[in-house]
């Protein structure tokens, strides 16, 4: 189950040509009646020009969204004004074969950079695309908007909300090392729940911050990161005071899903490592430090090679520009529900067992625990370790 | 030629048996008549202890130094109390063997951080140095503080102030992927000028600047980095206003020579690459882009497949945290002395021979020219390339 999982949405993914082979590289997903929706977008400088036309788009707070146009193998970005010029064609065709007006169509771009894109293509692919639309294509967008990942990422949720039930749909596409990252992240939620734009914005970035942005470091995303939710209102329920804290609680925990699973398929990825840090001054503070732990290329190949060697994680905390005072620090390593294994204590090295501390590296899913000693704030990040197989992936050349 | 090359200097290096093998591991540097010394160190929260010791004794501005003592293999970091109670006995037992006070002697250590030092083995070692101290034992120093690197790094510069020969030696160490990195980074420089130590820390630090920390991201070193220089006066020249321009040009120049060594043998670097970024608003803002370029994998990748994915590299700029305009932007490449090649003009691509862009990439070493057309500054960085080696030398098990 996927975007098509709530009331009134139908999809579909078809290939066009954009990548070889035939790969579908093509997704629509179409709404019945007129949605509201809300969008976070990467905060890079130079940002795709689908993003910049979503982003303006948004801006209007309008209702009469209908469909979004994602096309996978070429991001449309660093194109230059042809590139912006591109999406109004791509909007204005599709909205044409859609029979809504071009402004009620949201559009995503996610492959290579500063190559124009296959107009001709992408128009003959929206007709098959238009005319494959089904309550059951949410698989085949989901797989339509895939690069190097190696599967599809699909959740959704659904709740009872006041006897009404409500339903959340996702899909998601991102698979380069996230962090520090510059591999398009893209997601897609819908829902039958009934919204006000402002208060789906306000949603959607508060629960963005609890997910996505847990494997993406700030100012250091991607030209084309986006994830949009689309509310269309066919379950009759509407969002407000009453049901947003079980909506937040579902949409939360369907994003939370959505990126660790790109964590999980992350490019040549082999573990799974939570980077907590406690005891912080602020909870951004803590971020902070987290990320740049799992940004070290030193931690993540330490990680790969199952070697405990937690000096580097020290080294890379201590170079994340937060003061902290070394002889406060305690570390902890812990492998999924076990007790945590203590490593450094207070400013020291403590007596383990070499081979505990293998056993925690070598699992497929770890945690890294950092108390600063400092304040009561705490925060975390999902990441992955760097292998050879991330080297081949992106060396390889282009074509 | 190495930091024996100025008069007065002695060096030397031994196995002690802190690497296996029978590797050289401990170096030492003596200089016959007392020295004013200058430091730069890491600015890493995570000091190792022979960091904190020497920042101490430098702080003071005393001029009586007369050795250095060097191990690799062994980081001394994050190892508590005992880190620095252990750098106490070190000097202790040189001061003795050498016939100098302890608080004349400088440490520095590289190598694995959270083990303590053997510190049998490094007194044992330290005998045999100062029984090895000669003046052709610059080599041997300079081969005893490698860790990862697949050669010495040694230079020496020679000039004719006022009609008196002046000599600089120089050896470094450092192979991790440098940028970003927590590799550490070593340098000790001596000559035979005579200064007063204010005057040389001031110095010392701006020649840093444009040397060493063209290769170094700020905020993110590691525990042990450490650039030292000692000047032993035996030339008989002082270091003064008139002397001044041309002792630090042959400075900067062997520092320069000993920073792109460095990334020249980075661990696994197949590629030398000068990332100039022009246009800037600020000289800060030029080199802070210019090092984001430097250090993302995506990009580093790039370099390494010989893949002119240039896209990524704008992705890059755009995510450092500067204000940027990406229609203003145009980058090139150039391969040694040839004419830049144009890849992207104002905000768009052009056309230009997919093979002449290969070509620059496949080359040893070349320039990534960008262009911001915000300003007049300009500054740049030197990096090389992310490839399977570096994820086989740093996944690899510690032992």
């Amino acid at each position: 189950m996927s975007v098509t999982a709530p009331k009134g949405f139908r999809a579909s993914g078809v290939a066009c040509g954009i990548k070889a082979g035939g790969a579908l590289d093509l997704a629509l997903v179409f709404s019945d009646r007129p949605c509201a929706a809300a969008g976070v977008f990467t905060t890079n400088w130079v940002k795709a020009a689908p993003v910049r036309y979503d982003q303006t788009l948004l801006a209007r707070r309008q209702r009469g969204f209908r469909a979004v146009v994602i096309n996978s193998g070429n991001a449309n970005a660093c194109t230059g004004p042809r590139g912006l010029s591109d999406v109004y064609a791509l909007v204005e065709t599709a909205g044409f074969l859609l029979g809504v007006p071009p402004e009620a169509i949201l559009v995503m771009s996610t492959g290579v950079i500063g190559v124009p894109l296959p107009m001709d293509r992408l128009r003959a692919g929206l007709l098959a695309a238009v005319a494959a639309l089904s309550e059951g294509g949410g698989e085949a967008a989901a797989r339509a908007i895939m690069t190097t990942d190696t599967r599809p990422k699909m959740a959704f949720r659904q709740l009872n909300l006041n006897g009404v039930p409500v339903t959340l749909g996702a899909m998601a596409k991102g698979a380069g090392m996230i962090h520090p990252h510059m591999a398009t992240m893209l997601a897609l939620i819908t829902t039958d729940i009934a919204a006000d734009p402002d208060r789906l914005d306000r949603l959607l970035r508060e629960t963005v911050e609890e997910s996505f942005h847990r494997i993406t470091v700030d100012g250091d995303q991607s030209t084309n990161d986006t994830v949009l939710l689309l509310a269309n209102g066919a379950s009759g329920l509407a969002l407000d005071a009453r049901t947003e804290p079980a909506f937040r609680e579902a949409l939360t925990g369907l994003c939370v899903e959505l990126a660790q699973a790109i964590v999980r398929d992350g490019e040549g990825a082999t573990k799974f490592v939570e980077i907590r840090v406690q005891g912080a001054r602020t909870r951004a503070e803590a971020r902070r430090i987290a990320r740049h732990i799992a940004a070290s290329p030193l931690v993540k190949t330490a990680f790969y090679g199952a070697d405990p060697n937690w000096g580097r994680i020290l080294a890379a905390a201590g170079a994340a520009g937060v003061s902290l005072d070394p002889d406060l620090l305690s570390l902890w390593i812990r492998r999924g529900d076990g007790h945590p294994l203590l490593l450094f204590d207070r400013g020291a090295p403590v007596p383990y067992l070499e081979n505990e501390a293998r056993a925690v590296f070598a699992a497929p899913a770890f945690q890294v625990i950092l108390d600063l000693r400092l304040g009561e704030a705490e925060d975390w990040v999902w990441t992955c370790d760097l292998s050879h197989d991330y080297v081949t992936i992106n060396g390889r050349y282009r074509t």
